[in-house]
């Protein structure tokens, strides 16, 4: 018989009744019965109960034993009394007698019990992270994630990519996040960078002739803590294919990617890739206020400024009369009661606005009546007008919001997502993607003046030269992102392959082309070798695991994350270097006030 | 139809003749037969013939087009005249005719070209990578690491093993060479390091009661050049296992293994992983010299003591009346010349020996007659002893090495390379596997005295606690090699999981409990809470495909690789920080004298 096992803890069932067996794992739980021990035997795979009896010649080592020692047992197999079989366990039909014990790992008083669903505090669990591991939502979380991976990679095999590995210690990138350097021993007082991504590698992969390149590529990012997202490192489904277009790139990752979340979606409505609707940058943020949009909540605003105009509403009216100004209407449908439409009224409040108009619509007896103080201020015509252009009635109401868009975008999207989220609007058993395109190229600073990139520089603008000449404010490009559930899961563009093309859009943004070849040298080399046209995206695969998991903390989905401030507190990184060590790499470190 | 393509390169055969088609991929060659031009268009699946005469409207842009131009075509598909048909080209039967032209990314004079088999130096192909990676050999290589990765991963799957991340930026690792470390900027004067390899992470997985892991696992090690390695990092086919012995590693990833150089060595034999023969450390010295032998020679060293001592061959009489000496034999079926055994022993003498005797037995018409000064010296009935325990005959040899064996050993491995592959005994077309086990926990430092790990601290010694209060030095380790073909592929051991060994053991090589707990930390407390006995192994990816790309050199395995001063020569890696990124990271640069 095997050392350790002839069978996992998830095997045994009613064909192995009279079998001597063999298990190993770890001791769930303990239960004395009347003398007698019954102990859930647990590994990776399943539990299994073992009991022993006071006439068992292992009864006095089985007795030691506490929670987590790590134990293999030999015992005879018994099917349990119909009574007492468990159907939720797929070993429910059977128990083991013991009949020998090995201790093969005691454990001291544990800091985490695995059994169980208490609680603990982040630093206790990431401190001994290998007892929260063995607990089983971590388990869990930690096979999907695996699993999710390897559905990609599959999934990217079959659409005929090949995985290519790209540099980890190399040279700074410009993806415009801060660098993790990596001092030189043999080149004093030079450093390589850890890869913010694989982008330059990846373009350079299609300049070399490789024409469908992915990866699950590792990317890093000394990032200042923010509780959703890792410190330092974080890991993307990395893509590039030749001879694309926009289109071309959507067809291949969005099935791809659907096929993973109905894969490992728990049976949630997964919208069908070829109706994932591509709105424009322009679009999402009238409609939703945000370029990741949750379209599960059916919610569309709507540009409402022609029936504020002139009216008696003086605010609006006033405002209208300054350039640039909109008034948008969220519709709430289901909404329409003066409770409601004050509590969203005062998380406008609450997020730094004046607050939000609103209509709301009710049949007291007398037919409808449009109700809430704007609709007296514009009157009954153009309350009338608004009902009609949001195809709202009885028991819905309308928020307003009015300024510069800009200005109130962001709180629009969130009081959308908010009465989605309250009104039960917001599907939650659904993964609702939409592609968010023709992004600008640039962007102005609103105190400088100053032009710069708005994403990516890599992007190829919309219409090419040509259309650099003209007001850059208005060139798009062939640059998108793929929104899902409010989320912001891939990101992409087709590249700007033409060297005179690359040298004018960062002339634009103010780069000369010695500053060019400085920062972007290998890559602007390159395009002057017979550049193909390429495109792609990276889809984060740690968001999407979140997703599916339907967890908001990364760490949950990560086997040995850093703690929001960066460290490892397990292993104890970051540490102090020796002398030696920073003497090798001719560094002093100066010290802190 | 598609803006770039409508077939690849590769596609086109009899059956399309007549269609109109479009094609995108770099002009690999062109040439000019009267007055008619023949271009080579290549992208990443293959070549197609496209050829223009002077009477198409295309022929103005088509003449202007240069060797490695990013070009679409339009054109008519026809078949080849019987006589010029291609058998070589899956494209070979048919042409294109080109109607119109696109040039997508024309190409300055080429630094390298890629058509032909020209060579260049290294530092032009990196510097030039993206060249250098379009010719036909680069493309196979860099395919083949491709299909190798994913054929690895798919074997693992189907053993039930999952694939689970570590972390890149950790803490030191104790595996013995120097570590990159990174700066933290959160955490001033503070360093994390890159992990030379994921070996405890790998064993806290398993405390965490994950049961088969594996990983492709980037590695980094500041190492000082060398020719066959990276000087940065490289990549391995890592796993562990719970609940295991020895033999369960072996019986899992030998399939592995064999399964990849079955599917990828192009036609090789390649051993049965059912009979690996498993040789201990100390036979495989014995036998050849070294512990990564080359099985596909067939040559096995023998002890000869006996026939020498106390004979006439004073030299070897004297060495074995000294304590720990012995004389070996090097067996040379077919190597019985002269003038063989003389380049021999000029070979030993190179390699810093003061020769290496010899016999070798031949007929002249007199019946077999044993050759050389040793016979001689020891007479012909030593002599016949000596043929008949090593299984010779006329027109073999033998070569013979006496002393400490330390002393000699490595230089008796060489030789037994160089002679079976001068002899042609050394089966070219084969891969020859073979467990090297047994490997001694503990060495000596001979002029110390001191005693420190031999390998790895982190592996069971055979015998446990009882075996380390003996002689350390007799104490072997459940550690293992796989040997293929002269080279190490895999390293492993079952590891030692029990805190009480595992003090004993470092306390033996010097390190006090608290050192444990200070550079083991993590590993050594979680010994404490129920650890599972478990094991695993590393596979060395770079070269497992440098083998099976038949090249001896890594950077022709690796897509971006650094060159041998650790230099990115294409990305300008290593580089100099800003002062603004040192001051961030609390650094200064100790100027160099």
């Amino acid at each position: 018989m095997h050392a350790y096992r002839s069978h996992t803890c998830a095997d045994l069932n009613k064909d192995n009744v009279g079998q001597t067996v063999r298990l190993s794992g770890w001791v769930h739980r303990v239960r004395d019965h009347g003398g007698i021990l019954f102990i859930d035997l647990r590994d990776h795979y399943g539990v299994t109960q073992v009991l022993c009896d006071p006439d068992s010649a292992a009864f006095a080592e089985v007795e030691k034993v506490r929670s987590e020692w790590c134990i293999r047992i030999d015992g005879e197999v018994k099917a349990r009394a119909d009574d007492l079989v468990n159907p939720k366990l797929p070993t429910g039909e059977i128990e083991v007698f013991v009949r020998g014990i090995e201790v093969l790992g005691a454990a001291k008083e544990l800091p985490l019990m695995v059994f169980g669903d208490q609680e603990y505090p982040e630093e206790t669990r990431l401190r001994y992270r290998y007892l929260d591991l063995r607990r089983e939502n971590m388990q869990r979380s930690m096979t999907l994630r695996s699993d999710v991976v390897a559905s990609m990679r599959r999934r990217m095999w079959d659409k005929g990519f090949r995985e290519y590995q790209t540099p980890i210690i190399t040279a700074s990138s410009p993806e415009g996040a801060r660098d993790f350097l990596v001092p030189s021993r043999l080149h004093p007082g030079k450093f390589y960078a850890l890869p913010q991504a694989p982008q330059q590698f990846k373009q350079l992969i299609m300049m070399s002739g490789f024409d469908k390149y992915f990866q699950i590529a590792p990317c890093f990012r000394d990032e200042d803590p923010r509780a959703d997202r890792s410190p330092t490192d974080f890991y993307q489904l990395d893509l590039e294919m030749s001879f694309v277009e926009q289109q071309d790139v959507f067809d291949t990752i969005s099935p791809v990617l659907a096929g993973v979340f109905e894969e490992f979606g728990g049976g949630k409505k997964v919208d069908n890739p070829a109706e994932w609707p591509q709105i424009s940058y322009k679009d999402a943020a009238l409609w939703y206020g945000t370029d990741k949009p949750d379209l599960r909540n059916p919610i569309k605003m709507q540009v409402v400024s022609e029936h504020f105009a002139g009216s008696g509403f003086a605010i609006f009216a006033k405002l209208l009369e300054q350039e640039g100004t909109e008034i948008r209407a969220i519709p709430a449908p289901t909404g329409g009661s003066r409770k409601f439409c004050d509590r969203m009224n005062a998380f406008a409040q609450k997020e730094g606005l004046p607050g939000m108009g609103y209509i709301f619509w009710r049949d007291q007896g007398q037919g409808m009546e449009a109700a809430g103080p704007l609709a007296k201020n514009i009157g009954p015509e153009r309350t009338e007008a608004i009902r009609q252009q949001l195809g709202l009635g009885v028991g819905d109401a309308a928020f307003f919001l009015g300024g510069k868009p800009k200005a109130f975008e962001k709180v629009a999207g969130k009081a959308r997502d908010v009465i989605g989220e309250e009104l039960g609007l917001t599907d939650q058993d659904r993964f609702a993607f939409a592609w968010i395109v023709d992004f600008p190229i640039y962007e102005q600073d609103e105190e400088s003046g100053e032009i710069d990139f708005e994403h990516n520089p890599f992007s190829m603008p919309q219409g090419g030269l040509e259309a650099l000449n003209g007001d850059p404010l208005e060139v798009l490009g062939y640059q998108y992102d793929l929104a899902c559930n409010g989320y912001e899961l891939v990101s992409g563009a087709i590249r700007n392959h033409k060297p005179e093309v690359m040298l004018k859009a960062f002339e634009i943004a103010g780069y000369d082309e010695a500053e060019v070849k400085n920062r972007f040298g290998a890559l602007y080399q390159a395009f002057q070798y017979g550049a193909p046209p390429h495109g792609g995206c990276a889809a984060g695969i740690d968001r999407i695991v979140m997703l599916l998991a339907g967890t908001s903390n990364i760490r949950e989905v990560i086997m040995f994350p850093m703690n929001q401030r960066a460290e490892d507190l397990m292993m104890n990184a970051p540490s102090e270097a020796s002398s030696d060590q920073l003497m090798e790499l001719s560094l002093r470190i100066i010290p802190q006030d």
